[in-house]
């Protein structure tokens, strides 16, 4: 879908600043929606219009998660539809490292301290160092944690649904072959996208098979962790911890279990900060434009199939 | 040095026997002092004899941090020393990207909360992608380091005695260009060892030409800081924070206002931690014997007139 001229770009429902700027970046040029051949839209489906020209071939959504707007049932066959899918994966698995790392390292407790207790820490600090890190739903997001975890000197098994090969991934794994990891990773970060297929994936049977020392981080979407399951296992104490960003339910109502466990870290959903988004955003717009005006592959494309 | 049998290898005070195991797994044998070419010694200055026969020309000492043996007077240069500096450097290292992020992303307030307070916690989550980082004393640990940053997409300026470009590092500066960094990086991350040339080597002036969002990690020795000057800097908030793994005083004592700054992350000198060190040591032994045996360079060779 080359473009000889600047690709005519609508940007809605107003002119946002820094995605108007990534546009131009990009090389396209900011037209009506009437005269456009694609659509970048800055909020959700709510706002987003009933119909659109039949001349628009591309729709450029804001958000990684997009499962409001299938629900809306506003991405259509008719012209590709990318999310933000990457856009912010820099981001979430520098979240990640972090999580696993204060997990592994006890960080928690060390920073509730008020006096030296060296000697009763000590031996609680772990190290990610020699150990097999999964990565389950290995996209943008893992694909970025990866680097992370090659510092350390970890082994990663990534999930993927075909299993064809990542990059800088010792092993990679088709989804069908996903009941293998519990038992043979140390530690495991989600970072899969929230699908009929991917509800509960990490329940009961999961948790079972993982080491007293396993640490689970959760990046992605509460729903993949079955949560009644899960704190019956930190409880337990048949897991080493988990360290989530997102829960089940979201937001994880005051007085929950997972508040007050000592090995549950929690973070409100914050892996992607509001104070880095717009920025973000606009980077991954400025490149899906580009990409746009040469032809070549969006970022990002969604399959509405298989739901994102 | 090159021997042309296997070294023969004094292990003392008493054979420790992960560190046999590392003798032997770089192709040592173990013998006697009287009849020994190298010592590996697992234990402090204390219980290190008064003399060594002169055929000794090699000593493996058993800490990075060599300065109790150098007020012992042990270290002479009738032979080559060497200290652990390297074996710790991966966990070290690992310790300083948690340490940094958890500070610049406001970690420790979201781990102490029991409620879902995102839209407070959202807007003070930074990221360390795009920013600049400083290490100041680039050794192992640093050279470690980097790949983490890389894979945060920070910029790495690091500063070594010499300024010889360091591998990944985007600049590296001499020492006696130490003062420009301070305004030019966003973080610091300390790992220079402890001498009298480093001694409150960030004071009043560096301190003030950070910016207000700039976090200083220190995992190498506290007396690196000067730490009125730090905690001054922190109550007015004029740097972002301090994540420090070790302090001057060190223990830090109770009551000591760093315990409860909330600018101030204090984990107590647990970056290297007591689980790992055995093997890490005993991989050092190994692959220095490996090169002793050789003739190759050791590694974490002693300068008795530097002080490391």
């Amino acid at each position: 879908m080359a473009s000889r001229t600047a690709p005519r770009i609508h940007l809605g429902p107003d002119e946002n600043p820094l995605l108007a700027e990534g546009i131009r970046r990009g090389g396209g040029v900011l037209v009506p929606l009437a005269e456009a051949e694609a659509v970048v839209w800055a909020q959700g489906p709510e706002t987003f219009p009933d119909t659109i020209p039949d001349a628009i071939r591309w729709v450029q959504l804001p958000f990684a998660g997009i499962e409001p707007w299938l629900a809306a049932g506003v991405v259509d066959s008719a012209r590709t539809w990318t999310s933000a899918a990457g856009a912010y994966s820099g981001s979430v698995a520098e979240h990640s490292i972090m999580m696993l790392l204060a997990g592994v390292r006890s960080l928690r407790e060390q920073l509730a301290a008020t006096s030296w207790r060296k000697d009763e820490f000590d031996p609680r600090v772990g190290t990610v160092r020699g150990s097999t890190v999964a990565i389950v739903g290995c996209g943008g997001i893992g694909r970025a944690l990866i680097p992370y975890l090659a510092a350390s000197g970890a082994r990663v098994l990534a999930v993927t649904r075909s299993g064809t090969p990542v990059p800088g991934a010792d092993e990679t794994l088709p989804a069908d072959r996903l009941d293998e990891v519990w038992a043979r990773a140390d530690h495991f970060v989600v970072a899969a996208p929230a699908t009929a297929a991917t509800h509960n994936l990490i329940g009961r049977p999961e948790l079972a098979r993982m080491s007293r020392s396993s640490w689970i981080v959760n990046v992605a979407r509460g729903t993949l962790i079955d949560t009644d399951a899960l704190v019956d296992a930190l409880r337990a104490g048949t897991i080493g911890g988990a360290a989530l960003d997102v829960t089940d339910p979201e937001p994880l109502p005051d007085g929950h279990p997972l508040w007050t466990l000592p090995n549950a870290l929690i973070t409100p959903h914050v892996a992607n900060p509001a104070t880095g988004l717009p920025r973000a955003l606009a980077d991954h717009v400025a490149g899906n434009v580009a990409r746009f005006a040469a032809g070549e592959q969006l970022a990002g494309v969604i399959d509405p199939v298989a739901g994102y």
